[in-house]
């Protein structure tokens, strides 16, 4: 079986010891667009192969087909010129994060969008061009002693009694350069638990939050970073691990992105210049 | 600051020494209707509470407003009554799971749906009535060893050898109820492995796969829930803990719930009875 490709990147690893520079391999993570009999239907923010399953296994849980006949044939590039047992997959198409399902009818919602069901960062986006982001780089901000970061996720924890009780809940919470805890929000949906920390900041007339760090008890996505670059957040520090889109769009909108948070050591994948050694 | 309920629920905790009977907590999570100026946009899966800024974040990250001076008012029942800064929140809606947001001017994008960004269960609702699941109950299907359960997550370990690498992935892995390995596939989304495998599945000609046990590395959140309820698998093993939504949805079409999956003991959470002491 072929195994997703996890791409390389070279990033800074910080110590309780200080700074070397290593090579790193991340998550890979590409927008995936899915057409239904030629119109967009939705973006899918996905490990890039296994697509035409990916797709097919969307449709079924929508009841959007409810039998493998429903489908007549399947564009697509990455995976093509195979036969998938009935169904013909051709090879036409030119953009490789692009799959489109053809139905023999018309299946059982194919006027519905797809809708958001954890707050996301493509909602809106029916095509790959229109997940364009149309946001200034991430001001200079704060400089941060970069000890600090591990201390964050400490309070973080410490602060977190629901998630001890239920292991459920992801935690994310919004500090000043000093560690002083401003918003920490819980949820079952990272992206949510991320909203409401932007909202409340919204509220409180503080965005753009150019002064403040933004801590996360799960892992980093395109969409966790998208949000941090909405709200103007100048540093993101991660407990879980960054995805490759993660790390572009944090390089792209100069966010520092630190992940894996430990108590002695994390990683920064973008912009370390702003956490002081 | 109020915290996130936790609901309580009766489970049955097995060890390698057997099965008692046990109160347990999860986390909530409700699915949350978000209207804009009346005209419902979008469904999200979120743990009650903080609604008004969860909304606000939301729309501030599509950038489908960019001040909060855009918002005229709000309207919502569960933190109703409320100031919040310029915005009037009112306490009109019956429904605890809805929030209304009017907008001064049509915002930046209002007509465009929120689209999925991870496939997902509630896909194509934009109310939630339509949230209502046309499925049967999954079939009996095999009686399982349930000393067998840790282990299959064990063989999903052992495959994963690109989350080793980067720490980023999730797996999903089909087995038959004697532990054999059908399909595994990874990806950064949770939902997305289950979409892989489930459409690896149909391809295959094997839906509903009423013989066969899902194991997922993650949580076990009410989408991941309805994805093994849409193809027909009898038992799903989750590492993760599960939702209160989760829960409540595998008991009512009697799926085998199993979470916090750990090498000598697990809890099962809806119909045990298809695990074997």
């Amino acid at each position: 079986m072929p195994r997703p490709e996890a791409p390389r990147v070279a990033i800074q690893r910080w110590t309780a010891g200080g700074w070397t520079e290593v090579p790193d391999q991340v998550a890979a993570e590409e927008p995936l667009q899915l057409n239904l009999d030629g119109e967009p239907l939705s973006i899918v923010m996905r490990t890039p192969g296994h697509d035409l399953e990916l797709a097919l296994g969307l449709l079924w849980a929508e009841q959007v087909i409810t039998d493998l006949a429903q489908v007549v044939r399947i564009r697509i590039s990455a995976e093509a010129g195979e036969e998938e047992g009935a169904v013909a997959v051709v090879a036409d198409l030119v953009e490789s994060n692009e799959v489109d399902v053809h139905l023999r009818s018309a299946g059982r919602c194919p006027q519905r969008s797809f809708l958001s069901s954890s707050a996301c960062g493509v909602c809106g986006a029916t095509t790959l061009e229109s997940l364009a982001l149309d946001f200034p780089p991430v001001a200079p901000g704060p400089a941060v002693d970069a000890a600090l970061l591990p201390e964050l996720v400490e309070r973080l924890r410490a602060q977190q009694r629901v998630f001890e009780q239920t292991g459920g809940l992801h935690a994310a919470g919004l500090f000043s350069a000093d560690g002083t805890l401003e918003v920490l929000r819980e949820d079952v949906g990272r992206h949510n638990a991320v909203d409401k920390v932007v909202g409340r900041a919204l509220l409180d007339g503080r965005l753009p939050a150019s002064e403040s760090v933004l801590a996360v008890s799960g892992r980093a996505g395109y969409e966790v970073v998208q949000k941090a670059v909405a709200a103007g957040i100048p540093v993101l520090a991660a407990v879980g691990a960054p995805s490759s889109l993660a790390v572009a769009t944090a390089r792209r909108f100069d966010l520092t992105l630190a992940g894996f948070l430990k108590k002695d050591r994390f990683n920064v994948y973008s912009a370390p210049e702003r956490l002081q050694r």
